[in-house]
């Protein structure tokens, strides 16, 4: 690529260095006449001030990280949407980065992205995080930094979350009003909180309603995919015949519950009623429409941005900052697949 | 943020600042003990290398931008997903950009990127864009560009596309063969290059079936939404109750005509036969299962990445780049919605 220098505008026009770096910001000891013609040569060689210069000398990128689980998941790419809007209003780029819930690819790309010297980092653990040391160095750093959706608990960041156990109680409450009284959970994986907190909900509103608590109706996804729940939704009507409800740690799990029901002819709701969780875009064209946990994911990523550009402000003027954590509200979706 | 500089390392040793520069890069002309106290230091203060002054002496930034209309699109998701997992198998970090289909946005985007001093770009318009200055002036400043999906033809860069034309035939041709003799269109808007191949292509596929072409069928998106699915449904039902087959220029458009259809009792196939495009995830979930046309989305994304990074190393080494058109292989899923 063929770079225009200041250096070029200088030497073409016999003039300085320091006179052509004046004219273009304007400076009011240069004459309006050389500013013209600066502005004009620069204008017709495509002059840009050299962004790797600028950021050497304000040692700011305007650019922040995000590392996610997976880009192509309904939740996910409705949180980076919500970033990048915000982003966008306050002049910041994003660079996404995709850990495919491995926690040995997620460390490689924190390094990357303080290696790059991004102004921040938001971020969603992946499944297989179990161990911090890679998020503790981002804050020995310093760097701003926000955990959302699958955080980890005990590092001192700024946070934005739901109540998991709270959203999943009421969810199970609503099969357990609606007359169930057997309620299979497939759960997410063993680390990530958002998962553990999901299942303490459900086993709590059974507590609750003097149900007992079955560690055998309680399957635990590996990966969290609609194959999954093909093949936990196959188990359940052969292992337990008498189970009447299933609920499920996210929708596309339910899906592929609704999919195996649907193909081999049970019912929904009447035989097992169903409840998903995050409300993804499909759950209200499946056939029966699917219940869920609304989980206001747009919110949730502009929160997290505001929330990163607040504490970048703060460094910028070297007040201390103090993290601070946003729970956004949930709410049960009632739809076809959990009325009886 | 505290930042380790090589001053602060070569002070602390009492060294000069080049012997620590060299310590770091294994120099041989120092010696070992000096590589290993130097080395030491650096791990303990959390030394890295100023990546804007590394950027400002190769003039590379190691990172690409990516301007795409929507993330929360599942085409687009799984094309990121592509990009993404190719980019960081080559070292490279991704900048993504949301044009929101507005042509102004997107310039800002373009401007953006240039500013930032990517080395390279990859592209789908948005729907609105009619003019391309902006494009041009990244030809013009010479920065390896890939457009994929929403092209502009006459734009000398490379290119990842499928053949919409061909794709829409087959699609309108599967149609016919199952019997369907008044075929509607959902069209996408009038600027987009696919959207009027796609349209082409149905109406190529009437002609060479001898079904005369009938623009009262024919509804064109504004925005290319699921609530426009249903409200042109609802119009083809009401204006031409003897339609007996719908094609639509996405599945998001298709699942809003099938949701308004099997609200209204209308039966797919039975009545109205209902094809998609893209193959989105829910089309295998949906009932009846939808019918679409499959577009390699993730491999256009690995596709777009690997072209842009050839034409960036022809560029590293000053050879002259030829712009290349990739396209992609599509086929037409049959599932329940098309088959009578």
């Amino acid at each position: 690529m063929k770079v225009t220098t200041l250096k070029e505008i200088a030497e073409t026009l016999g003039i300085s260095i320091t006179t052509v770096s004046k004219a273009l910001k304007g400076y009011s000891d240069v004459s309006s006449k050389t500013k013209k013609a600066v502005l004009e040569l620069a204008k017709e060689l495509n002059y840009t001030p050299n962004s790797f210069a600028v950021n050497l000398r304000t040692q700011e990128s305007k650019t922040i990280g995000l590392i996610i689980p997976e880009v192509v998941h309904h939740f996910f790419s409705s949180v980076i949407n919500g970033i990048i809007a915000e982003a966008e209003k306050n002049g910041y780029l994003v660079i996404i980065l995709q850990s495919n819930e491995s926690l040995e690819l997620e460390k490689k790309q924190v390094a990357l992205l303080l290696n790059k010297r991004v102004d921040g980092i938001i971020m969603s653990l992946s499944n297989e995080s179990n161990d911090d040391d890679h998020i503790k160095e981002i804050i020995k750093r310093e760097i701003p930094f926000v955990q959302f959706d699958k955080i980890s608990k005990l590092i001192p960041s700024s946070k934005v979350i739901i109540n998991d156990q709270k959203a999943s109680m009421e969810a199970v409450q609503h099969l357990i009003d609606q007359g169930c009284k057997k309620i299979a959970h497939i759960r997410g994986p063993i680390n990530p909180q958002n998962a553990i907190d999901r299942f303490i909900g459900y086993k709590k509103a059974l507590e609750k309603n003097d149900i007992t608590f079955d560690s055998k109706l309680v399957y635990t996804c590996e990966n969290v995919t609609f194959e999954e729940g093909i093949q936990f939704a196959k188990e359940i009507v052969n292992d337990h015949p008498d189970v009447d409800a299933v609920f499920c740690i996210t929708d596309l799990v339910a899906v592929g519950v609704l999919s195996y029901l649907n193909d081999n002819n049970i019912k929904v709701p009447q035989q097992i009623a169903l409840m998903g969780f995050s409300n993804w875009f499909m759950s209200q064209v499946l056939t029966p429409k699917l219940s869920t946990v609304d989980q206001p994911s747009y919110e949730m990523g502009a929160s997290s941005f505001n929330l990163l550009m607040e504490e970048i402000n703060y460094k910028k003027q070297n007040l201390p900052f103090k993290p601070k954590t946003i729970e956004l509200t949930t709410s049960v979706i009632i739809r076809e697949s959990s009325i009886r």
